[in-house]
């Protein structure tokens, strides 16, 4: 029997794996081999047409089916539910995800379990993009600042956010509007790019990948640091001589340091003049942010990759912790708390540099930043997206740099769409990729069997 | 060909979950019904007689299958390890499993995957003491403080606390130590009871249960509060009748406010004396819970059941934010973690009451207090250990209350193992409990078929 409204039909998910570290794209201080993967989910319906919702969280490899089981955890809540309501109100499901009392546990709102909810919930806001039959960047910056403001859940913002303050955020943001949409349609939003900066990549690569940023039309370049100080300042010396003293270079530390460690080493780097030092350490330690902060000024200090959540983020902003905010678009709950950021920060008058590169998370992010420009902060007066070079012919509508920029996307959605090919390739262990390489390493094991192994060898 | 070292030679995990909910034991504010569980783990050995370590992660339902797939992804680390390097040095263990760099982006130090690794880290620790025939509390304050202080991972600690000063504490921790090991296996060590106050109790069983916590010696209950003020009032005005002005009354959040509805909540209970006010806010949130205790002075604040590492703790420390400390043994990173947090609240001279109750956890903590007692802090003034009344008829060595105090354990290890019949009928899906459980579900489900349903109806 058909039903009458159409429905969320299934959430199926994907463990899906590229074997990044192969080749060391991707490699810092503290994630030496990565394998950037996805933990992807589909949210299939009955409407029409076959419209279906896309989401994932990045991961970088092992432990990618724990987070393929935390999405589906989530199944119940979401499978049934009517399209048209939750398209019109995608923070009502946020609610139910976020306050599971016995899910609730494993987080609350952090780690594993919070990054399977928003997995989640940016597939329902890629549906409802899709069917509205708009980029998601144009819906949000559409949409009214009244509907907008209710789509956050204020619990434990009131002493920096009210709901009140986000509506006149937004009102405010609808003025001149349409001039910064002609700008943003017509040159794009700025970035700048990590690609040169891996710290597995050798000096003459680095430098042969700096002169190609510069040449490519980016303004600001991105160098891991902290593993070593002596090929540190190597390093940066090198890209400051090919990039010359105009283009900004940051340094990323991973999370390194402790507090005192992080402020003599960004010192120690000075006389490059690096524009920012990012996760010098903890990102859960916001008073040691605002430590290092004071330490190392005037070089700024950027951190959010790892911030767990709208919390960690209203300290950081209440205590001048940080010089610039970087969102992750999959990390936290969603678009729906990543709203909450973007208002935090245009309240404490803190530039948004979202973090982007991994899987698909330029795809995702650029939809964040470009409402931002349109519609919260009106600017994109230092700010900037990361953008990596990497993984984006993997999905179906993959961004477009233009002069060192990011197009705006004009297809409907929130640029989330794997595409099929990639996932059956690289679909883990069974794709055809890893199927094939995990029986040469099963094939490699035995052949050097019987040169004695761990069990018996002491 | 057997092994001439003995070795981990399998991580075995189970899905145990009790159906707490039934009754309400455990109801609170923001955990309308819980059925308290366990993602348990047994470490096998080929260790004469069977040697085996027991861990768990306690949940309270939904997710506790997502608990053991993170414990599973940890496999890899354990098995094959020698039981003479693991138990010389637990803390090498713990560096790789936290500095496991693909298993770290799905935290770090966090949630799900942090969990997992403090139950492997503390099967390890039950391990180690029963083969040096002790119990852990005993195990760990007769280490050497350089060796105790060497398990401790000081990344992002420094600023608060360095291995020097962990030593000098341990140190200082030794003198006098022989008495209060006399004190403590005469007398035991101090509790308070929470069985009284959940939420779901009618004011008729909550006088009733605190008259009987009285008579059973304890001097200090607790309430769960925050759903309703009207009913809050009308509790503790009944709880303080009960128990009489002389007994301490805590009461406990459950995160459920914001800054400004924690002061207004808790000034509004004022009345009835409370001792302190448990888990106002979000336990991310270091610089809410200072001003939380700005505004409900001298009423003291407590938290820590949710809090997710020894990053956060220090910065409750730093900002003079917290009264109480209430460590966990199962969030945090296990054992190794737990020390850092008690060596930093010794610096910081803020007295730890640990949580306790769900599965195991009052089995697992009384040796924290009791090492704390012995040999860091050096005393039990202002500090008591949570007990709560259920579920200990599951584990092979329950606690043992008497006079409303923890007495001394005197069985090898970590007091983690649970009844193997327990874990046989209370398995999800498939032990016999669970099994029969959904099989009725299923029939009354059957039942009521036709009488429509959600995707037909509208």
């Amino acid at each position: 029997m058909p039903t009458s409204v159409p429905r969320i039909t299934a959430l199926d998910t994907y463990d899906i794996r590229f074997p990044t570290s192969r080749e060391l794209d991707g490699s810092d201080a503290m994630n030496p081999d990565p394998d950037y993967s996805a933990a992807y989910l589909v949210l299939r319906t009955d409407a029409q047409e076959g419209l279906e919702g896309h989401g994932f969280t990045f991961t970088i490899g092992r432990g990618n089916d724990v987070q393929v089981a935390a999405i589906d955890a989530l199944r119940a809540h979401v499978v049934g539910r009517s399209l048209d309501e939750l398209c019109a109100d995608p923070g009502s499901l946020g609610r139910d995800l976020i306050g599971d009392s016995q899910l609730r546990w494993l987080g609350p709102e952090k780690g594993v379990m919070h990054m399977a909810i928003g997995a989640v919930i940016n597939a329902v806001w890629d549906l409802a993009a899709k069917r509205e039959g708009k980029p998601l960047w144009q819906l949000l910056a559409d949409a009214e600042p009244e509907w907008l403001a209710g789509q956050i859940d204020y619990r434990y913002l009131t002493d920096a956010l009210t709901r009140e303050e986000a509506v006149a955020i937004l009102r405010r943001g609808k003025e001149g509007r349409a001039a910064r949409e002609l700008d943003l349609l017509a040159r794009g939003y700025p970035a700048y790019t990590t690609s040169p900066g891996w710290l597995g990549y050798s000096d003459e690569k680095l430098t042969r990948l700096a002169r190609q940023a510069v040449a490519d039309g980016f303004t600001q370049i991105k160098l891991k640091v902290g593993a070593d100080l002596d090929d540190d300042i190597r390093r940066l010396r090198a890209a400051r001589a090919a990039v010359g003293p105009d283009v900004r270079i940051a340094i990323d530390a991973n999370q390194r340091w402790n507090v005192d460690e992080a402020v003599a080493w960004t010192t120690a780097l000075a006389e490059f003049d690096p524009y920012w030092i990012e996760e010098p350490t903890s990102p859960d330690d916001v008073l040691g942010h605002a430590a290092v902060r004071a330490g190392v000024a005037p070089v700024k200090v950027a951190t959010g990759e790892h911030v767990q959540n709208r919390i960690i983020f209203k300290q950081l902003l209440q205590a001048g912790a940080i010089d610039v905010l970087q969102l992750d678009a999959a990390r936290v709950g969603g678009v729906n708390e990543n709203l909450a950021i973007l208002l935090l920060a245009a309240k404490f008058s803190v530039p948004v540099c979202p973090h982007a590169g991994g899987v698909g998370l330029c795809e995702l992010v650029q939809h964040l930043s470009m409402f931002d420009y349109l519609a919260v902060s009106g600017t994109v007066e230092g700010r900037m997206i990361e953008f990596v070079d990497h993984l984006h012919q993997h999905f179906v509508d993959p961004v477009v740099m233009r002069d060192g920029r990011y197009t705006a996307p004009r297809a409907p959605g929130f640029s989330a769409r794997m595409a099929p090919e990639s996932m059956a390739r690289f679909t883990y262990p069974d794709g055809e990729f890893w199927a094939a390489d995990l029986a040469g390493a099963a094939e490699a094991a035995d052949a050097t069997a019987g040169a004695g192994d761990r069990e018996t060898a002491a």
